[in-house]
C-alpha cells in the first residue's frame, strides 16, 4: 500500500509544527494526598517536519502517547516527547496535556470536606539541544477590590477570579503546594461546600484582605520566590469583575526566559 | 440530476425536527433609541419531515432566511416561519435566532456613556393551528448575598449574575424596557465604563439591595406582572458565586403554558 | 446565627427550580468491560421552592451529592434525588450529571486498540407521583452524503457527525450496547488510532453506506426498537457539514412521552 | 476621593501586562466590496505597569477604545495604542480585537449569493522603539485526504478545516484578497447556500484537489509569497478529521520574526 506521507515534497518549506490536537484520553497522575489520581486528559502533540517530506504519520503520535498515558508523572513527560522524536524521526517534539485535577479541601471553620477542581497542564519540548518542561495550575479564588472598599461607606465589590501559574520545572514539586500558595495570597480561597459559619469567615476574610488583580500576581510572585526555585515562571490573573461584563487582567513573568515560552508550545 | 432527498422512505418514521443549525448571518433589528441596529445573528431553523420523504432540502432554509435577514423585526419572525413552511412543504416550521444587542448606558453619577452587550434571541413556531413567538433577553447584573451580609460583621460576597427573561409575545414591546426592568431588580446593573464616583455608588447600592438568586427572579416576576401583559413568561438567574466555582440558579415561569415551550424549540 | 434563607417570603411566587449548576466532582460509574470507571462529573441539581420560603439551602445539594458520587450507577441516581427531596424538604428534586465516558475500541482491520471519549449524562426527576430516569449518550461518527455521492462522478462529501440518543430507563442496560448500535447505523464509526489498512476500510465502508442526517436518526430508531424496550427515547444527529460552516440536524422521538422531557430537566 | 491605584508599591515587581479582556463593543471596519461593515468586536487591551505603581486605571482603556471604535481600520489600530500609552502613562501598549467579518460569496455553478462568516482579528504593540501590527483571518474550507484517496478503491474522507493566516502589516491590503487566496489552495472553499449543481461541483473539485493539512499550509505559504510582501507571516490549519474525534494540525511561519509574536500579545 502506497505511503503517501513519505513521498518527497519539492516546495522547500519546512514546517515548525505538525501533529494532533484535542486527543481525549484517560490518564493517571501523581496525587500528594492519595498517591495517584485518575482523570481525563486532553492532548496536543507535535513534531517539526523537514521540508523534504510531504506529510507526517499522525497515528504514531497516538501510539506513543498511549504507551505513556497510564503513568503521566512529571519526570516522564519529557521521556514521552523523546519517544515521539524517535518514532516520528523528527528533530523536535513538543506538546501540552491539559487535565482537571481535584483536591479535597476543608471549610475554614466547620472543617467540612469537599472537592475542588483545578485546571492543570503539563507542557514541554525535546530536541538534541533543548529539554524544557512546564507545569501550569489554574486556581479559582475570590478577589475583593481595594479601591471599592476604600471609597465606599459600606461593602466592596468582589468576584470570582482565576490565577494561573506556569513554572519551568527542573525538579519535582507537588502541584498541591503551589495551589495552596496561590490561595493564601488571594482575598479568599474557594470551597465547594460551606456552612454558614464558614460563609461568615470567608466574607470577612475577603473584606480584610482586598487585592487588585495586580496585587494578586505580585503577591503570588513574591511567595513563589520565597519558597521555590524555578528557573522561570509566570503568574497571570483574570477577575470576572462583578461590576462589569469584561474582565480585568494582570501578567508577570520572572527568571531566565526559556528557549520556548509555553505560549509558543500551546497555542 | 437525481433528487435523492425527494425519494420515498419506507421506514414509516416521521421526524419532528429537521433543519440547519448555527447559520451565521448579518441581521438588522429594531432599536428603541436609534431606530435600527446592525448585528450578527446565529440561526437554527427547522421543519417537520413526514415519514414518506427520505430527506429535506436544507438549502431552502437558507434561501428563505436570506430574504428576511435585512429586516428581522418581531412582527416579521413568524412571517419568515410561514415562508419556510411553504417552501419546504411542511406542516410546522420553527427556529431560533440568537444575537448580541447593544444598549448605550450612562454611569449612575458621572453620566459617562458606554455600550453594554445583551445576548438576545427570537424564537417561534408556525403551523396551521399554532403561531407562537418568544423573545429572550439575558441581562448581566450584580447580586449581593443577603445571608453573607446578615451574618458577617463587614462586607458581603457579591458576583456577576445573568438573569434571562423569555416572554411569549402577542404585541410589540421594546427589549430595552425589559432589560431596564431586570436591572432595576438586581443589587446593581453593570456598566462598561465607571468612574470612581460611580464605583462608590454601585458598591453601596449593591450593599443596600442584597438579593438571593431566588429574590432576583421573584422581583423580576413581580415587576413584569405589574408592567406587561405577556400570556406566558419565564425568569431564570445564574449567580457566578464568588465563593464557589459552581453557580447558584433559580427559575420561575408564569401564565398559561404555550403549546411548545421555548426549550423545545431551541435545544 | 440568623437563617436568612428560612425567613418567610410574602410575594406568593413559588419557584419551579432552585439549585446548583456546574458542580465538578470525581465520580465512579459502571463499565461493561472493566466493572467500574473513574471519571469527572459535572452536576446540575435542583428542587422546587414553595412560595412561602425566601431561599433554599444550596450547600445541602452538595452534601447529598457527595455521599453518592462514589457510586453513581443508574439504579442509584433516583435514590440520590430522593435524598435531595428529604434534605431540602422539597416536593420535587431533579438534575443532570454529565461526564465523559471512555470505551476501548479496536481498529476494523489491524485490530489496534485505542480509547474513544463519549459524552454521556444521567438525568431524572423524583416526586411523590413521579420517578423518571434518563440516560443520554453522544456518539461521534462519520456521515457520507447520499446526494453528493449520487450526483457526483467521483467522491462524496462526508464529515464528523454527532448522534445523541436519550432514553427513559426502567431497567438496567449497558451504555456500551447503545453506543455500538449507533455506530453500526452511521456511514462509519470513529477511532482514535487507525493504520493505513484501517483507513482504507473506513473510507470504503463510508462510501458504501451513505446516510443523510435524517437516515441516521431513522436507522438508529429502527435498531433501538428492534433491540431495546425503552418506554420513551429520542434520537438526534448533527452533521458538521464539510461543505458548509453551518450544521445539518435531525430529531425524532418515540414512545409514550414522560411527564417531564429531559430538556425541561437539563436546560 | 482617594486614588488607591496611584499609591506607591514597594514590592519592586514590574508587570509586563495589565488591562481589560473580553470587552464587547460595536465596531466599524473597512469592506472591499461595500466600503464599510458594522460588526461586533471583542477587545483585549493592555499596557505595562512599572514596579512603583500599585494599580492601573482600567477605565481609561475603555475610554480610549470608545473614541476609536467607530473607525477601526488597519491604519488606525496603532494610533489607538499610542493613545493608550499616553492616557495610561505607559511605555508599552498592546492588544487584540477579534470580530466576525462577512463576505458575500457566489456558488460556483449556479452563482447563488450567500454570506460566509470569517473570524478575523487585528493585534499590535506600540512603544517608543516598536510599532508592530498584525491582521489575522480564519478561513473555513474543505480538505480531502490524499492518502485516503490513494489507498481506497472509492471515495476519500474529507472534512471541515480551518486555515488561519496571521500577517505582519506594513501597508494596507484587503482581507478579502487573503481570504480568497486561502480558499483557492484548499480542496474546496465553503458556501452557505449551494444548489445541487454546485454540490456536484464542490464534491468533484475536492476529490480532484486532495490536500493534507501540511499541503494546505505549504500551498498557502507559496501563494502568499508570490502575491504579497509581508515582513513576517504564519499559516496554520486544523482539520476536524471525519474519521477521528481529534484534529490534525500544521503550522509554518516565514520571514523576519517580529519583536513580539502575536501569540505573546493575544494569549
Amino acid at each position: 500500500m502506497v505511503d503517501v506521507q513519505s513521498q518527497p515534497d519539492d516546495r522547500r518549506i519546512p514546517l515548525q509544527k505538525v501533529g494532533v490536537r484535542n486527543v481525549s484520553h484517560p490518564i493517571t497522575v501523581l496525587d500528594r494526598d492519595h498517591r495517584t489520581q485518575q482523570t481525563v486528559g486532553e492532548l496536543d502533540l507535535y513534531a517539526n517536519l523537514p521540508h523534504s517530506y510531504k506529510g507526517t504519520h499522525m497515528s504514531r503520535f497516538i501510539a506513543v502517547f498511549q504507551q505513556h498515558a497510564g503513568d503521566i508523572r512529571m519526570p516522564h513527560f519529557l521521556d514521552m516527547l523523546d519517544d515521539v522524536r524517535t518514532h516520528l524521526d523528527a528533530e523536535r517534539a513538543f506538546g501540552v496535556l491539559r487535565f482537571p485535577y481535584f483536591m479535597e479541601k476543608h471549610a475554614p471553620v466547620s472543617g467540612q470536606a469537599s472537592y475542588l477542581n483545578y485546571h492543570c497542564s503539563f507542557s514541554g519540548i525535546s530536541s538534541e539541544v533543548q529539554r524544557e518542561f512546564f507545569v501550569s495550575v489554574s486556581v479559582p479564588v475570590t478577589t475583593l477590590c481595594p479601591c471599592s472598599k476604600e471609597i465606599s461607606d459600606r461593602g466592596a465589590h468582589n468576584q470570582r477570579s482565576t490565577c494561573t501559574v506556569t513554572v519551568e520545572v527542573e525538579q519535582f514539586f507537588w502541584m498541591e503546594d503551589l495551589i495552596e500558595l496561590v490561595e493564601s495570597r488571594a482575598s479568599s480561597g474557594l470551597y465547594t461546600l460551606l456552612k454558614r459559619v464558614d460563609e461568615k469567615h470567608v466574607t470577612e476574610h475577603a473584606y480584610d484582605h482586598p487585592v487588585f488583580v495586580e496585587d494578586l500576581v505580585r503577591g503570588v510572585t513574591t511567595a513563589i520566590e520565597d519558597r521555590f526555585r524555578f528557573p522561570w515562571f509566570s503568574v497571570e490573573a483574570t477577575n470576572q469583575e462583578s461590576i462589569h461584563t469584561h474582565d480585568a487582567y494582570a501578567y508577570v513573568e520572572r527568571g531566565r526566559p526559556p528557549m520556548e515560552k509555553p505560549c509558543n508550545l500551546t497555542v
